[in-house]
């Protein structure tokens, strides 16, 4: 079993987080999810629906893995150094660190992916690029694996990440399960972006 | 401008509501989002994570478009006479019902897809149509189009319907360029059903 924290922020992109959320929920008896944001209670997304946060962050960061979607309100968040304090803390004791879209600035902007190659969308790749210049940056995959770190494309390509790293921690048959029972036509090969063209 | 009023329950599919959610909400100028619930503030869905309801059954339903998910929560909400009445008086004057997996339990039981084709997930296919004796069931489908209601095959599939939706409305090329967005592989042909074989 691994409990799951996924970091929402104003502005946070809805699919970004509960496309892989629907994923990773389909295993409950291999995942837990829990939400975190720096207030509990409501937090509003980028589409105006509110999610649940039910930790803040002054709880300890005790993660198997950190998730961190995307969304507008990263523009305003990578400058939010308690937030990246924490996200520091957190991928640095958890086993794997997943984003989605624009959530690999914040990724990039706390430095836990210097060195590392790793992906965002195609709409803000350039800005993602300059909040890590020790970055490698991917623009095309449909996601990238770099040791601990996962990290997709735009908005949907998540759902496609989550189930690459469910195939990763449980292998492929079960992967295939799951996007079965979401009725999920999977896009399994990373390397077959078709929006990098 | 189109207002949509997406119905939540405890047990809700995360997917089946946020996927949908995102594809109108990539167009603010066209949809404006609201989630309804018997009680306003955080309802749990089937993965565990909470949405926020904003609005109570109380509230009069002027919604353009009402939208129902499905998820395990919908076993015990078919029961739910308060709920169906609201969902019967919502669908009566909206211009548009959309509904996603076994939402569509919920249309039936509610009495406004009689005579009407209608379509639902696959792993619950048996169930849903025995809500609905007088629906004409569809079992190969990623959605199906009846008039003023829409509704979709399992979770993913929402999010395929929901561009369905939006090319009716707005035409193709907008939904074209909405799942560009989102980085999102349309599968926009509605007969073509991988998961029914």
């Amino acid at each position: 079993m691994r409990k799951i924290g996924a970091l929402i922020f104003p502005g946070f992109e809805l699919l970004d987080l509960f496309g892989p959320m629907e994923m990773f929920g389909l295993l409950p008896e291999q995942f837990e999810l829990e939400l975190i944001a720096e207030t509990t209670g409501a937090v509003v997304s980028g589409q105006t629906l509110a999610a649940h946060a039910t930790h803040d962050l002054n709880a300890t960061p005790d993660f198997d893995i950190l998730f961190v979607p995307g969304g507008r309100g990263t523009r305003a968040e990578v400058h939010n150094t308690k937030l990246l304090d924490w996200i520091r803390r957190a991928s640095d004791q958890a086993e794997f660190t997943l984003s989605v879209c624009t959530g690999s600035a914040l990724l990039a902007r706390s430095g836990v992916l210097n060195g590392r190659q790793a992906t965002t969308n195609k709409l803000a790749f350039d800005w993602v690029a300059q909040q890590g210049p020790k970055v490698d940056w991917v623009h095309s995959a449909r996601w990238v694996e770099d040791g601990p770190f996962i990290t997709s494309s735009g908005v949907s390509a998540g759902m496609d990440m989550a189930l690459g790293a469910i195939a990763l921690m449980h292998g492929d048959e079960t992967a295939e399960k799951v996007a079965g029972w979401g009725e999920y036509i999977w896009n399994k090969d990373r390397h077959d972006d078709p929006f990098a063209k």
